[in-house]
C-alpha cells in the first residue's frame, strides 16, 4: 500500500486563516520571479559540457552531506553509501542498493529540510506520485534513472526550466576556470559566474598549504616568496576571476578574527607562514590579516567580501582518515564578531566602496551582535540563514531576531549555498514561503502595511540578492 | 470566595482550532500509554517498604527544590520551610504552617511548570476542586493529609495507578542497593531499576571524595590505590548495578570535557588525585578522562552513558554553609560540546556498541552544537529538555531547534528526572502534550503527513525511551 | 498619492481571534494606567524650564541613536544628519534638509520598533494622517514645527498629557542637580526624580576619569585621595541624590563582574587606580569592587542597584574620533552572570534590605542564567528587555524564556530607558500590548486563569515597577 506524495500548495504557511491568506497572496506575487543564486557550490562542468547525470544515487545521495550524515548518524556505514575513500579502497558501487538504503530509512528525515527539498525534487522534477519508502525504492530508482537519460534532464535544460537568471559557483585560486570559459564560449545563454574562495592559499592549516602556495605562484606568474608578491598574486587571480564573472570572494575561516598589522609585521608573519610550521595563534593571525587584505582589494576591484566563519571542519577523526574532508562532520562553534571584526572595521568600516556580507552558524549572534553591527556599519550586510539554519525554523528565527535592529534592507536575500543542483528551486521556494510568512504575520499584526509587504516580498526574493552581490 | 480548580482538557494546546484539533487527536492516541521513566530520582525505599508518605509539606514542599527556590526568591526563609540544616539546628517543624506559606504565595508560581504539575496533583491525585490560596490552605492540608493515610496513596498503589511500566532511580557506587533487592524479593510486580551515578568517586572536588574512594575500595573489594584497581572497582560496581536492573550510567560534571590520556598519564593523574589536593584543571582532566573510561566500559557491558553537564552546583554560599547541597541554588552556565567531546568521540564515536545521551541547560547549544553532533555521530543521542527547560516553552524550543538537523530519531523521548513522585504523570502529560502540539503544527503546515505524526507521537511518548535506554 | 497613516487598535495582537480577543480585554484594562518610568534619560532641563522644543529634526532625529544609526548603516553621513562633531567643525544645520533625509528613507525602518514609536508620535501626538515619505516630508516638517511652537507641546504639558505619574532621569555624581531643584522649587506638580549613575568616577577607563575624581572630591567635600574618603564621597553624593528623589543607582559596566576584596586590597587597588595607568584587568577589578561597595551602601540607604552590563561602547573608531561617545556604535557582547556576580552575592545575596535589578543584551542568559538566578536569590530581580531588545519580538522572547523559571514576580515591569521624550507613551504602549499578548496566550492555552491574567496585566504595567523601584 503506497501512500500518495503530495506537495500541498499551502505548505509552510501557518494554520491561522488570516495569516495564511496574506502569505498565499504574497507568495503568489514572487513565486515565479527568476532565481538569483549568488553563492553556491554547483559544478561548472555540468553547464560547460551538459552531460547527463549518472544515476539517482550519484545525483542525490553521494554528494549530499545533509542526506548521508543523517543515515550515518543512525548506523548506516559510509562505505555502504558509496562514499569514496581517500586511499581508493572500494566502497559500495551498486547505485540501486545505495538508493534502497535511503528509501528504507526515509522516515529518519521527517521534520527536516532535506525531506522537504527531496520531496519537491521527486514530485516536481520527476513527477513521482507516491511517497519514498522501502516498497517504492525501485519504482523511484527506475523513474529517476530513466528521466536522467532524457534531454529534458540535462543540466542546461534543468537550468532553464528552473528559471535561473544567474548562478555563482565557487572556485579556488588555483582553478584555471576552464569550465567557465567553456560555458562562455559555448554560446549557451545561461549565466554562470564564479566566486573567489582563496582558503587553500590563505589558511596555513589547510591540507597541502605549501604545495598550494607554490602553484599559486605558478598560476599567477608572481613571486610568492615575498609578501608583496603574494598580495599581487591575489590581485592577479581576483582579476582573472572577475573576467569569469566573479563579483564576490568568500572566506571560510574557523573564526571571524581579522587583523591589521603593519607592513613590516605582515611581511614577517608571511615569512614565518612560508617557512612553517606555525602555531595555531599565528595561523589565526595570518587568516585574520588576509581578511583585511581582501577588504582592501575589494575596495579597489569592487568584489563583495563574504565571511563564513565558525565551523570545526572534519570533526570526526575516523571519517576524516578514511574518507577525507567534507563528509558531514563539520560542526559549528560559538562565534564572536564584535571583537573579531574590529581591526577590519577600524580600517575600512565606513568606506562606501566596500561591502562585507556576514554569515553565522551561531544563532546567538543574530540579535546580540550581527543585527547591531549591520544596523550601524555602512559596509556590513547580513547573509541569510546558513547551512543547518537554511531551514523553515532557522529562517523564522533569523527574521525574528534580526529585523527589529537591522531592518530588512541590511539583509541580502537568499543563498541556496548548495551542490545539490536539483534542490535549488525547492530551496528558494522554502525561503520565499518563509519570508512571506514572516511578512504576513507583520501585516496581520498591523506592524507593516500590506503594500509594504508586497514590496518587501519582492526585495527578499529577488532585488536584494541582485543588488548586494552586484549581479 | 474560593475559585474552582479546573484542569482544562485542552490545556497547552494552541488556540488555533486547526492545530488544536490535530493535537487533541494525537494526544488521545498516546495519553494512556504506560509511563517509561528512564532517568529520575525517586527514592527506592518508597517502593521497597511501601510506607505512607508523612504529610503534605514533607511530600510536596520540603524535597522539591523547584517549589522552595521560588518561595525563597521572594523572601521566605528556608528555615521557615522546614528545610533541614547541616548542623542539625532546628527549623520549622509544623507541616501545616509550612503548607500555609506555600498557599499564601501560590500566585508566585503563575506561568511556571511547578504550578501545572502541582495543580495536576491536587486535582487528579487528590480530587481537590478549588484553587490553592490562603483561604483554602487548611482544606488542602486536611484533604491531602487524610488521603496519605489511606492504602490508595501508598507508593506502590500510586505506581500502579500512574501506569508506570518501569522507573529508574539513581544511586552512587557506594550504595549497597538494598532497597532494590528488597523490591525484587518482595514479589511486587512493579519494575524499579537503578542507574550508576559515580560522581562521588569520580569528581576530586566532590565533598568527601577521599573518604568515598576508601569506601569504594571496600564495597568493591578492589585495591583502589592503583589506577587499574580503581577501574576494576568501577567494573565491579557496574556489574552489581546491572544485576539491580541498571541499563545506564549518569554523570553530572561541571563541563562536558572529556580526555583520552595514555595509560601512563592516567596512572600518574590518578596518583595525584589520590594524594590530593589537585588543581581545578587536574580535577577537570580527571573527570574528563573518567567519561572516556566509562564509555570504554559501556562498550563492554552495554550500559547507556548519560552526560548532564554545565551546572554551577550550590552557588549560594550562605545556603550551602547552612543547609548543604541541592537546595535550589544550582545555576547553569554556558557549555560547549564540540571541543569538549572530541577526545571521547575520537576514541569511540563510531563504535556501534556505544550509546551516549547528551543533556544541556545551555539552550544555545541545541541548534549550534548538539543537533549537528547528534545528526552525525552514530553513538550520540539527545536527551530531552532538562531541569529548568523541562517546561512547555523549553520543550517547544527543543523541538524547534533540534528537529531540522537531528530529526526525531536521534532524540530519546522524555525523562521526568524528578524526586517528586506524585508529579511524574503530570510531567509526562506535559511532555506528551507539547510533543503533540509540535507534531500538530507540522501537520497543519503540511510539513509532515498525519499518519507520520501518529507514529511519531507514539515514538516520542513511549518507544524511543524504551529503545534508547534498553528498557 | 499619499498613503493614510493608521495606528490600528489591534496592532501587535496576534491574528488568532481567541488570543486577540483576550489580549484586547486585558489591554483595555491597563491602557489608561499612569506611566511609571523608573529608568530613563530624559533631560531634566525640559521639565525645569518648560521651553519649547527647537524643531522636528532636533527633537526626533539628532538625539535618537536608534534613528540615525539605521540611516548611517545605509550610507547617510552623520555630518548630513547634523550630528555635532567633537572639534566643533560644522555639520548640516538646516533641520528641514535633515528631516527630508529621514522621510526619503523611512522604508528602512519597516519592521523596527523605531517605526512603531515614530508612527505613534506622528499620529497620536501630532495628529498626522498620512504616512511619512519623500512626498510628505514638508507637510510633516511644517505640521510638527508649528505644533512645537504651541503651549500644548511644551514639556510639562506633554508630561501631563502622557499621564506620567513619575519619571526618573539619570545623572552623574558631578551633576549639581540644579534642574531637579528648579523643578521642585517651581511649584509644578510633575514628579521627576534622578538616579545615581557613577560610571564616570568608577570606571578607570572612562574619558577624563582623573579629572572626574578630582571634581568628585570637590563636589562632595571629601578627601578622595584615600579609599575611605572616596567611599565617603559616594555616600555623600548618594544622599544628595536621594534628596532629589533618587531611589536607584545604575551601573553600565563592560561586564557584570563583581569583586569583594579585603580592605587592604581595595585600598591598594584604589591607590593604583588613582596613580594610573591601570591594566584592563585592574580596571575591571576596580569596577567589580565598586559594584559590591554600591551594594553595601544600598543596604544602608535603600537605593535599588541596577546593573546594565555587556556593551562594547563606541565600537566605531572613526565615528568616535569625529563625533565622540554615544553615536549608535555601542555593540552588545556575550555576557556571563553566574561567575561574575558570585562575589557580590556571596557578600549580600540574601540580605533582605538589598535589591539588585539585572539587565542584559545577551538574550542567551535569560533562560540559562538570569531566570535561574532571579528564581533563587532573594536580592535579585530581572529588568525588562533592554535597548535592542526593547521591541515586540524582544519582549516576547523575554517572557517566553524567563517566566517558567523566574515567574512574573521576580520581574520589575517596564523601563522605557529613553531620551526620546515623545516616544515614552508609545514605548509603554508596546510593552503593555506585548505583555497582554503573552498573558492572553497563557489564558487561551489554559495555563493561567483569566482573573489571574487581569491581575498580572496590571502588575506588569504598573504595580511591579512602582514596588521594585520604591516609587
Amino acid at each position: 500500500m503506497t501512500k500518495p506524495l503530495h506537495l500541498h500548495p499551502d505548505r509552510l504557511f501557518p494554520a491561522d486563516p488570516t495569516i495564511r491568506s496574506i502569505a498565499r497572496a504574497l507568495h503568489a506575487s514572487v513565486k515565479d520571479l527568476p532565481i538569483i543564486s549568488p553563492h553556491g557550490h554547483t559544478d561548472p562542468r555540468w553547464f560547460a559540457y551538459d552531460e547527463p547525470f549518472a544515476n539517482p544515487a550519484d545525483l542525490l545521495i553521494v554528494p549530499d552531506h545533509y542526506v548521508f550524515r543523517m543515515l550515518y548518524s543512525q548506523g548506516v556505514k559510509l562505505e555502504d553509501l558509496g562514499i569514496p575513500t581517500k586511499d581508493g579502497s572500494p566502497t559500495a558501487s551498486d547505485p540501486r542498493a545505495i538508493w534502497r538504503l535511503l528509501a528504507e530509512r526515509y522516515h529518519l528525515f521527517r521534520g527536516t529540510p532535506s525531506r522537504m527539498w527531496l520531496d519537491w525534487v521527486f514530485s516536481d522534477v520527476f513527477g513521482l506520485e507516491v511517497q519514498l519508502e522501502a516498497a517504492t525504492a525501485d519504482l523511484y530508482y527506475d523513474t529517476i534513472d530513466a528521466a536522467l537519460k532524457t534531454p529534458a534532464f540535462r543540466p542546461r535544460a534543468l537550468f532553464e526550466q528552473f528559471n535561473i537568471e544567474v548562478i555563482a559557483t565557487t572556485e579556488g585560486p588555483l582553478d584555471p576556470l576552464d569550465h567557465h570559459r567553456a560555458i562562455r564560449e559555448s554560446g549557451w545563454s545561461g549565466r554562470v559566474v564564479t566566486a573567489y574562495r582563496p582558503d587553500p592559499v590563505i589558511d596555513p592549516e589547510h591540507d597541502g598549504f605549501h604545495r598550494n602556495i607554490e602553484k599559486f605562484g605558478a598560476v599567477s606568474g608572481e613571486d610568492v616568496s615575498t609578501w608583496a608578491g603574494y598580495l599581487r598574486a591575489h590581485q592577479n587571480r581576483r582579476a582573472w576571476f572577475r573576467e569569469a564573472g566573479a563579483t564576490s570572494t568568500d572566506h571560510g575561516h574557523p573564526s571571524a578574527a581579522t587583523a591589521n598589522l603593519s607592513r613590516a609585521e605582515a611581511e614577517a608573519l608571511y615569512a614565518k607562514v612560508l617557512a612553517g610550521p606555525v602555531t595555531p595563534a599565528e595561523a589565526e593571525l595570518f587568516r585574520g590579516q588576509m581578511l583585511t587584505e581582501m577588504a582592501r582589494m575589494s575596495i579597489d576591484d569592487g568584489m563583495v567580501l563574504q565571511i563564513h566563519p565558525g565551523v570545526w571542519r572534519n570533526h570526526n577523526a575516523g571519517v576524516m582518515a578514511r574518507f577525507g574532508r567534507d563528509k558531514g562532520a563539520d560542526i559549528p562553534m560559538a562565534t564572536s564578531y564584535v571583537d573579531a571584526l574590529k581591526p577590519l572595521l577600524d580600517a575600512f568600516g565606513t568606506d562606501p566602496r566596500l561591502s562585507v556580507i556576514l554569515f553565522t552558524l551561531d544563532e546567538t549572534s543574530y540579535s546580540r551582535e550581527l543585527a547591531p553591527l549591520a544596523g550601524h556599519y555602512p559596509v556590513l550586510r547580513l547573509g541569510p540563514p546558513w547551512w543547518f539554519n537554511d531551514s523553515p525554523e532557522g529562517m523564522r528565527r533569523f527574521r525574528e531576531q534580526v529585523t527589529e535592529t537591522a531592518g530588512f534592507y541590511n539583509t541580502v536575500g537568499f543563498n541556496d549555498d548548495t551542490r545539490a543542483f536539483l534542490s535549488i528551486p525547492a530551496r528558494h521556494d522554502v525561503a520565499r514561503r518563509m519570508d512571506c510568512v514572516w511578512l504576513a504575520q507583520l501585516v496581520a499584526e498591523h506592524r507593516i502595511e500590506e503594500d509594504e509587504a508586497f514590496e518587501l516580498a519582492r526585495a527578499l526574493a529577488y532585488d536584494l540578492a541582485k543588488q548586494a552581490y552586484k549581479l
